[in-house]
């Protein structure tokens, strides 16, 4: 049995990142730069006008000068502006050639055909020259960069309408379990399978579709299992076209725990299975070529906990991201006490310390057993703790990880 | 003119949270539950074996028994077990008639068709009773939580195959401008169309619609109109049945600004035009009935900081979820001069201070006007400077806010 660092670790040795594809620009927000980006021209490509006003030559300060034209965005004027001669402007046109400055329009005054200008015009008032603000040439988004809604602006700008990113991995999930019977969640609606005498409704698959689309990842397969070999095997086969499977359930050594014998079948090669952890013992990671494989245990909060800490890093490394959030720090509210020889991961909920800066109080939940989720489905981070003999006490200030995207890993 | 705390409030004034409407739980995830959930049943709904081995009873310790029988998971197997008597029984399976414990397979030496139990066997060991975990009658999920993916697998259980939740609000975006020539971001290349000189490519309408998928809506509407009141008038009649249009450009007070002329004859109601705050000073927000227009400067960092700011706490709260995602707190990495009437918010990057609890050093990235892009499409949080005349020293605190989801305030 491996420790939850050392099992981490092998995820991340065994996660590849996916190779580089195209896609368009709509839908490449949130993924990962696989090309840099060089701009292909000035911008702004004229010098623009980044006020509504006139045109003019700053010798006309304190003058009265006539309006020769007008200049929209979008437009080309060719008309000069001369002393005694000025265009109205309005903000995003190109300047006409011989703009010294342009004056806001607030700071003139009409006068018929002609406009009274301020006494003082500062030389490039008002103008971002061409190329001020990036130049011919420059890098402007490196290979490895999110794309965050700015980033997608920059390469619209340049007209990249489509871009090379490390694209998010395909996933199937498949639940196995005789005591399972599934919903049917899709749009159809379908009438609800009776449940018989020792069955219970199957939660672990829309659970991880759920997580699936919280990372990212819209449309998983999901796919169930009976608990015979042959069953498990066809639906391995079924997925083998996918980057990531998730199987849930039959992990432990029990009698009819069919997993670790089915990926051997299948031709997986076992990378770990049990994590010195609680809750997630069970966990088995096993790898065909690239396709990565994780046996999931069927209890729902371990289920949970093992798609969390070691599926999502996965999935973070295989689009080219980094894969661990940076880690917060908490004062319990409550105490918790440890598992002796085993890490124990207390799902929590974390709020801000009202008043005080960056200080989070972190109330553990703590359900009935692992397979308990009725406690915990408002928890928003999960809590690390180490393996012990001694009671933590409230108020001790702990290692926190949010469940959920991160916004400042971007 | 109104200062940015006003327009805030505001915007959530005139934000109506949207009908419930019932969607199928897989993609229930991430809504906002409009209703509340009761157990229909007890869970476990049976006393549940949670480990491998023998159902047995407790004045059986230290004996050898005779095994008289399996049961799997899913199985629903009525033979007694009487003293002298064991069932072999899997993890997740309904404990047989007189079950008094569980002993684990690993404190058991098997006999042939029998088994040599441990000398202490606690009554009720590795069973959870029947509604242990969740009682019959419970409520387990109220109107307004976000639905964790824990939360889906609760629902699950109780056999929810759909929900009642508040949707997202549908959303057209229409970009205005002249200059602008719109990208081809779908799914089918079509050849980039020429620039003429004056124009740029439309970068807002590709921002806003990442910054739309981020905040989960998935098919935003793209329109573009040309810079004549009717083609305006045109476009917010096509998006006529989207709970919010986003506007961008032609909103200041130049002479080709329509939108303002456009949303009257559109029959919009203004609620506010400017306000005291840079970049973003010419927002205006209307209203027609329960749909909520903002029309967005067309420079691209007022826009995406009047997007960040206004909008996604309109469809927070359009959604039912809280509007304001918790304020947080970093020093200041290096100086930023405030503006003498007008806040300013000023891009940033947040990086944790190293080992150190909860503290982030916050770099302002400044670009050379508000249409600058380039100098930070690597935010991750805007800052607020309050308006003033001495700058801001580096090391000094201040409240900074993430851009993207925040998974605290599930």
């Amino acid at each position: 049995m491996i420790d939850p660092q050392q099992a981490l670790a092998l995820v991340l040795q065994a996660a590849v990142r996916r190779l580089p594809r195209r896609v368009p620009l709509a839908v490449a927000g949130g993924l990962t730069l696989a090309q840099s980006v060089r701009a292909d021209r000035d911008y702004p490509p004229f010098a623009r006008a980044a006020m509504d006003g006139y045109a003019v030559c700053t010798a006309d300060a304190g003058r009265t000068v006539k309006v020769v034209g007008e200049v929209a965005a979008g437009q080309d004027v060719k008309i000069e502006v001369t002393a005694g001669h000025c265009l109205e402007i309005m903000t995003g046109a190109p300047c006409p050639p011989g703009t010294e400055a342009v004056v806001k329009k607030e700071e003139t005054e009409p006068a018929a055909d002609r406009v009274v200008l301020p006494t003082r015009i500062l030389a490039g008032e008002h103008i971002a020259p061409r190329g001020s603000e990036c130049q011919s040439g420059r890098l402007v988004l490196e290979s490895g960069q999110t794309l965050t809604p700015l980033a997608v602006a920059v390469l619209a700008s340049f007209g990249l309408e489509s871009v090379e990113v490390f694209p998010r991995p395909s996933l199937a999930i498949i639940t196995t379990g005789a005591e399972l019977v599934p919903l049917h969640t899709g749009e159809t609606p379908v009438p609800l399978d009776p449940l018989g005498p020792g069955q219970i409704r199957d939660s672990n698959g829309p659970m991880l579709g759920a997580m699936a689309r919280e990372l990212g990842i819209e449309q998983p397969d999901e796919l169930h299992a009976e608990d015979r070999l042959e069953a498990i095997l066809r639906a391995l086969e079924q997925a083998a076209d996918k980057d990531l499977v998730l199987l849930t359930g039959g992990v432990s050594a029990g009698k009819y725990d069919l997993v670790p014998d089915a990926l051997q079948s299948y031709g997986a090669q076992r990378i770990f299975h049990k994590v010195s952890q609680k809750p997630g013992k069970p966990l088995l990671l096993a790898q065909k070529g690239p396709q990565l494989l994780f046996g999931l245990p069927g209890n729902p909060l371990s289920c949970h906990l093992c798609c969390h800490r070691y599926v999502a890093a996965a999935i973070r490394q295989m689009e080219g991201k980094p894969p661990l959030p940076g880690p917060f720090r908490g004062r319990l509210a409550e105490p918790v006490r440890p598992r002796r020889s085993r890490t124990f991961y207390v799902q929590a909920r974390a709020e801000p310390l009202a008043q005080q800066s960056a200080a989070w109080q972190v109330h553990p939940l703590l359900g009935a057993s692992s397979a308990d989720m009725f406690a915990c489905h408002r928890a928003n981070c999960y809590v690390e703790v180490p393996p012990g003999e001694t009671p933590i006490p409230a108020g001790e200030v702990l290692e926190f990880t949010w469940l959920g995207p991160a916004p400042w890993s971007y």
